[in-house]
């Protein structure tokens, strides 16, 4: 099969390569899927670079996926599945590449009415939403949410799942021209961060208590503004730390918020933990209240490295997509 | 009645003023009590020098209690009581006086087993200790527990209540003197935090994984240093931020952590809300889980002046306490 692959961490561009590999063999309790679509997180561009420990070397980068099952057990056979995991591309092979295999227990079988290549953008933008706001978050009816970082994929992500879950949905992004497809993601306002009375608009828009719950998908520098736009027993969930690893803010006022701080990383579940999310949310796109990400550009997977540096670009238009045939 | 009360806020050793006023009247909903003895807390000194924006003047400072009621529906007059709650001393007259008057639903029977100044002891430390642990932390049994600050009082009553829920308990302090009594009030261990190794001897008391739970009642330059003896998905609760209000953290270490801060207020809590933990946590100082504080020093209320001014010089032996008659 073809496949992308690095022997060593590093710039994509120098280690990441377009290769002839064998196909792989599924063991008794796995399946062969044949790629249709995967998508480029930037986990799969962190991963190449370097920065998981855990990755073992050479590796097929890549975390999303859809596809068709084309070994396993017969009555699997042909079924078109959706899935991702933290632990594909690191300790086992990715999607990248025509063929991935998954353990059986992570078949997951995509909603009827998206096609392969939209059930391909969802993986790690709608877990990472989900696992936030509704595992860890709690979020409920009618409470408030700020989203930092609205316009990325696991901001979108997260606009669906906390509008559908029934709460005031409020986006942030730090450039105006996004604001629209913030609103047309289906966020109740959008806040331009970068206006200076930003602080006062949230509070005013969460009739001056702040929110509920805040969903920084940011960090560094947009981590204490989060903070400081939460409610009484507020809790802020945390997933990234752009630009900077290391945060400040104010302890004094933290607990006299009785807030809360939640950090999350989705790589820490396996393509069978993920499967189990997936399956949550199936209802909610078959529904039509969980839409796709949309797509800023797509490759074929021969063309995979450049791909990766133009999704490197931190593309906010939307996912960047590889296509197998 | 005699009580301390303060017209302004400023330097206890100005402000505060030993006076003669009129004895408290219940409405129909309320119950008077004679105030047997109480504990000053780090919280009454900081609302004296003006600490807390709500605080109505003049006022009666004094969160803790125990006494005898005087006045009150039949069945109550001549219980012994006990009681605490962060509105007492703020907006409404605390327990720093020979009577207080408190709400029915607030009136909670002292254990048996011990006596009105020991009851005395009890209640902002272990309301404080309970609501971090139990009520927020939700602590399991054989979890392994952190105490930083582990020789104050509110460190002592979350060892007591650690060790009773059944985790490994793990007190920390900065002066090797307290170290054994940190032991004596039930810790597995303790740890000085000044010891260069301090951290690597924590890890190595968790298994090399951390706590699952640190509660950091010391905060300020406590506050990173906890974090770092954390285990994945631990959680951190934070009370105090003692020597500086801002802290700084890394980020990105905190979610690939998926850990969580949860701050706790028991100011937030009032006289009825702290009297349903006081509730919860008799059964524990009648089988003699729970101890009574201990107590560095005694004062009689005309020296009330005096006791607050020795509490300011953070007494780590134990609790100052007023005694009314």
């Amino acid at each position: 099969m073809h496949a992308l692959q690095f022997e060593q961490t590093g710039d994509p561009r120098f280690v990441l390569k377009y290769r002839e590999l064998p196909d792989p063999i599924p063991a008794s309790d796995e399946v062969l899927v044949e790629v249709d679509t995967a998508g480029i997180n930037p986990s799969d561009i962190k991963n190449v670079q370097g920065s998981f420990a855990k990755t073992h070397l050479p590796r097929i980068p890549g975390r999303d996926f859809a596809g068709i099952v084309r070994q396993g057990p017969a009555n699997t056979i042909g079924k078109e599945v959706w899935g991702t995991g933290g632990d594909v591309g690191i300790i086992r092979d990715g999607s990248h590449a025509q063929f991935i295999v998954i353990p059986l227990a992570a078949v997951s079988v995509k909603p009827e009415n998206i096609t392969l290549a939209d059930a391909a953008t969802v993986g790690v933008s709608y877990i990472t939403a989900w696992q936030s706001l509704i595992s860890s978050g709690h979020l409920q009816k009618s409470e408030s949410a700020i989203i930092i970082g609205a316009n990325g994929s696991v901001g979108r992500a997260a606009i669906q799942i906390a509008r559908w879950k029934g709460a005031r949905v409020i986006g942030t992004v730090r450039d105006a021209k996004y604001q629209q497809d913030v609103m047309n993601a289906g966020a109740d306002i959008c806040i331009n961060t970068s206006d200076e009375n930003a602080q006062e608009t949230l509070l005013t828009a969460t009739n001056g208590h702040g929110a509920n719950l805040v969903f920084d998908t940011v960090g560094g520098r947009m981590f204490e503004f989060g903070l400081r736009v939460l409610a009484e027993k507020g809790r802020q969930l945390v997933i990234a730390s752009t630009e900077a690893h290391r945060v400040t803010f104010d302890l004094i006022d933290f607990y006299h918020h009785e807030a809360q701080l939640i950090g999350i990383d989705s790589m820490k579940l396996n393509l069978s933990d993920a499967s189990a999310l997936l399956e949550q949310m199936r209802p909610g796109f078959e529904s039509g209240d969980f839409k796709p990400l949309p797509i800023a550009q797509h490759y074929p997977l021969e063309k995979g490295v450049e791909a990766y540096i133009a999704s490197m670009n931190d593309i906010k238009g939307g996912k960047t997509m590889l296509h197998m045939k």
